[in-house]
């Protein structure tokens, strides 16, 4: 493993290690720059003691409760190598901040999630697709991506990807974690944003779950099965990786907002939770349904996968047709979608659309669908 | 005005330029992974409208409040130009992914903030330190020092200086502008974390008010004059700087948590928000107070300045004696404060502390100076 150049001039925080150290202990600390608690004023849902700066990594009680949550998607790994972050997108902020810099090898899906790809790129990634197909990619795909490219770190979205809903399965997940498990110098960050958003069957085990030595980055979100306007994610990792995590987090905006964190950690400790995500599930499979439904009767000669979770379809709305001066005509007939050629790596194929069921309601996404099909069928 | 190499591969987001372009039209819209409204539990404190994504640069309603305040302070900075952050920290994090490379120069004050320091190493900065006393830098110490280092990003916080406590005078401001202006290269990146944290007399305007051609960023925060749990803070820039400013935003966590900007909204729109400040301020005046007396008292022969504003004092506490060894000892004793010898971007004066008066009560404080005093007279 290597990290990015920069890493070596990434000092610890004086204050927080001198708080750090005074921990659990009765310490007058003149150190910090604390305001006077008294002088906070009382917000609904707002703990009072969770109004004061608190720690880099999150509040304990909310890494607890993360944990005991990964556990029942089969990753064991315990709070103190979970941070809490501002939304899973800081993960790959801090991931790229990790490991990238100009000219790093990094391997990902292609087509992949395209805010994934302006943070490597940004920071100076030299990208490489792997195809996958609608259970991941297959051994053979894996092993000559893996040896063509040699990453630095290899990017993934194992469940209900984004953009193609494939879901990794059991085999494509072990031979990922077996290519990782033989090489020394490559970071697994494997991104689940959609990991709860499943109908039919949970995903299996997460790939960082397989790993027997390869290091890894896990991110997970709370904007899909909670609330997105709180921004509240994290990532679990390897023992090496936490410590330089932690503090590229505090670097970046010292800890994540508390009364966000307080709110996160009362869903998960609601025992109406699960009640409340089959809910969320049976609307979503029921939106998901009827928007295959309508792509097939508006676009007859689609190609298209009805995914098992996530949020999005990803089609070929007509084959052979070029789709890249659709969204614009398609904008202007007000409809959004996103042209397929932004999620590639490299190379992009200009057929495909990203088309989201979740958000509009069945009636609005149906009449979407209708206006693309009759621009496609005009222009 | 150079920016960091990365920059020419910082690209937009696909989604949200198509979303933006849709802006006040009636659009469905396929193109983002929304989740469904109908699903986010109510929040107290959240309206509904502020639970789902929102704009990168933060809620409107909140900018045009903070291009308000700003205008009170004699900034004059219209909503567009105002990015709303995860605490005025991440400010200094996105200026640093604008402008700072391996060897890029940065001009600061000496001694400075802490973790400001910490974020300019990361991304490669030369640091190069200004003199600076109680108000500010001298018009001939400026000029020496920009023509020393050429700097590409000069930082400073002119209002109660962290850790000064420093207030830059009139003067001072205008000739570090006039400094500017006389240049093209240099971009202003002044924090103002402190500047509503004043008894006397408020804080002049502003450096970045007094620029005519600079480029600039000025970073406020709501953490000490409001919640700092919430962790909210803004930049206001000049015109240039806005878009790459916006994308490194959006590259880094998309936007900010909105449950937070409702309530800071709510603040800055409350009749009672000055009488609060009021309230505030003279909690702080009298801990200031109390505090220099604590210090004369325990530290006879301390060099130190009381502070007009901010949280901080900066004393020489025993002058001649290294202070590095007392931290760890003070600890052990139950006190914690920040050897200055941090502070420094190089050269570090090693007899310095930065003594926090606002958390502690007085009764705290009093006591903890005297367990320093206790260990300086014992070893």
């Amino acid at each position: 493993m290597k990290f990015a150049s920069r890493i070596a001039r990434l000092h610890a925080s004086p204050v927080r290690e001198i708080l750090r150290a005074a921990t659990g202990r009765q310490v007058v600390s003149l150190a910090g720059g604390l305001p006077d608690p008294d002088t906070f004023p009382q917000l609904a849902g707002l703990e009072s003691q969770r109004s004061q700066y608190g720690l880099t990594e999150g509040d304990l009680d909310l890494r607890q409760e993360i944990s005991a949550l990964l556990a029942k998607r089969g990753l064991c790994c315990p709070p103190e190598r979970i941070l809490v972050l501002n939304g899973s997108q800081q993960g790959l902020d801090l991931a790229a901040k990790l490991l990238v810099e100009e000219g790093t090898s990094v391997l990902c899906e292609s087509p992949t999630y395209v805010a994934a790809l302006q943070v490597f790129s940004l920071f100076g990634a030299q990208l490489e697709g792997m195809a996958i197909g609608p259970e991941g990619s297959s051994r053979q795909d894996l092993t000559e991506s893996f040896r063509r490219c040699d990453p630095a770190m290899a990017y993934v979205i194992p469940s209900f990807q984004n953009p193609t809903g494939a879901l990794w399965s059991e085999d494509a997940r072990e031979a990922l974690a077996s290519e990782l498990d033989h090489r020394t110098e490559c970071v697994l960050l494997e991104d689940d944003p959609y990991g709860e958003l499943w109908w039919g069957q949970a995903p299996p085990a997460p790939v960082a779950s397989r790993l027997r030595k390869a290091p890894w980055i896990y991110l997970g979100s709370f904007s899909k099965s909670f609330v997105p306007g709180l921004r509240m994610g994290f990532l679990a990792c390897s023992e090496e990786l936490i410590t330089p995590l932690e503090r590229l987090k505090q670097a970046s905006d010292l800890h994540s907002n508390r009364l966000a964190q307080g709110w996160v950690l009362s869903d998960l400790c609601d025992p109406n939770r699960e009640e409340r995500l089959a809910d969320l599930r049976a609307r979503y499979r029921f939106k998901c349904d009827v928007f295959a439904e309508s792509l097939k009767r508006h676009f007859p000669n689609a190609q298209f996968r009805k995914p098992s979770g996530g949020l999005f379809f990803w089609a070929n709305l007509v084959p052979g047709r070029d789709l890249r001066d659709i969204a614009h005509l398609a904008l202007e007939a007000g409809v959004a979608f996103l042209p397929g050629e932004h999620c590639f790596p490299s190379a992009p194929d200009l057929g495909w659309a990203r088309l989201n069921f979740s958000h509009a309601s069945v009636e609005d996404a149906d009449r979407a669908l209708g206006v693309l099909a009759g621009i496609c069928r005009s222009r």
